[in-house]
C-alpha cells in the first residue's frame, strides 16, 4: 500500500489548511536541500517532510484517542497538545501510508521535540522545520546562518529559541527537548 | 552523635573558604526569614542552611569517589560537578554530622537542582540560595521581588535565571531543574 510521491502529496495536504500545507512545502524544499548539503537521502528527507505535519490539524480528541488506544507514548499526554501530532504523525505514516523505514518515521516522530542521538535525517527535518523560508519568528535568521554551519548548531539555535520562548511565557518545557540540546551541546563540545 | 548549633556551625565553616562561609550565614539568614514568613519550622531550615554547602569546596576527586562507593546518584557525574555538592553534602549531613531529618537532608540534596513534588523546606532553602543578602547577579532582585508573592514564584524567577544563563552559555541544563520548574508552573497555573 506504499503510495507514490503525488499520491502521498494529494492525501497528506487533504489533511490540513492550505497555509499550513505551504509551510510543509517549505520544509519539503529545506529538507531535500540540507539532505544535499550534508549527506542524507533526499528522497527519504521529502518523503518525511511530506508527512511530518500529517495530524496537526486532527482533533484533538483524535491524537489523544489513538495515542492511548494504541499505547503510544502516553507521557506526551501531561505536556502540550502541539507535541502530540508528531506522535501521532509518526503512528499514521506507518499505517496509514505505508511508511516502513523506522528513520523516516522516527524524523516525523521526533521532528518537534528532537531527543537524544538524533539521527541524520532526525536533524535534517527538525532543523528544516524551523527553517523552511515562509518562517518568520524573532531569531529564524540566527538559526538559518547557524544551519549553514552544521545541523547540530543549527539544531542548538533552533531548542534554544523553543526554550527561551516557553521561559519567557512561562510554559512547561518539554524535557526531551532539553535532552535532545543537551545532547547536541555535548557533541559539538568534543568537536572543539 | 548529634551536634550542637555551635558545633555545627565551627565544624562547618572550617570546611569552605571565609567567602563561602559568609554566603552560608547569608542563606541561614534568609531561609530563617523565609520560614517565618511561610509558616515552615525556622530552626530546621537554618540546619539546612547551615549545611547546605558544606562539600562545595571538597575536591572533585572526593565528592565523586563518595558517589560512586555509596551508590548515590550516579546519574549526576555526567553532568557539571557543580551539581555534586549537593548529593554529597547530604549524604556527609547524615553520616558526619548525625541529621536524621529527611526533610532536611532533602533539602541539602535538592538546594542546587530542585526537583519536582518539592516540600515546604526544600523550597525556602533552595530559594534562600538565590536571594542571600549577599547574592549579586543580573535578575536577582526580580527574584527577591517574586519571593516576596510566593516560594513558587520565586523559584520559578530562579530556575528561570539559572536556564537561561546555560542557554547562553551554551551549557549543559540539568534535567531535573527543568521538571522541578515545570512542576512549579503547573502548580501557578493551578492557583490562577
Amino acid at each position: 500500500m506504499a503510495y507514490s510521491r503525488e499520491a502521498l502529496i494529494e492525501a497528506v495536504s487533504a489533511q490540513m489548511p492550505d497555509k499550513r500545507w505551504k509551510h510543509t512545502l517549505g520544509v519539503m524544499e529545506t529538507s531535500i536541500q540540507l539532505a544535499k548539503q550534508y549527506g542524507a537521502d533526499p528522497e527519504r528527507a521529502e518523503t518525511a517532510a511530506i508527512l511530518h505535519d500529517v495530524a496537526k490539524y486532527w482533533p484533538v480528541e483524535r491524537m489523544k484517542e489513538i495515542i492511548e488506544q494504541n499505547q503510544l507514548n502516553l507521557d506526551l499526554l501531561v505536556y502540550d497538545k502541539q507535541m502530540w501530532h508528531s506522535e501521532v504523525g509518526a503512528f499514521v505514516a506507518e499505517k496509514d501510508y505505508g511508511i516502513t523505514d523506522p528513520d523516516i518515521i522516527n524524523a516525523i516522530r521526533f521532528h518537534t521535540s528532537g531527543r537524544e542521538d538524533m539521527s541524520l535525517l532526525e536533524k535534517i527535518v527538525c532543523l528544516a522545520d524551523y527553517i523552511e523560508p515562509g518562517r518568520d519568528f524573532p531569531g529564524v535568521d540566527k538559526i538559518r546562518e547557524k544551519a549553514q554551519v552544521s545541523l547540530e548548531e543549527g539544531l542548538v539555535a533552533g531548542f534554544d529559541s523553543t526554550i527561551s520562548l516557553l521561559l519567557e511565557k512561562r510554559r512547561v518545557i518539554f524535557p526531551l527537548t532539553v535532552l535532545a540540546r543537551n545532547d547536541l551541546v555535548r557533541i559539538l563540545e568534543d568537536k572543539i
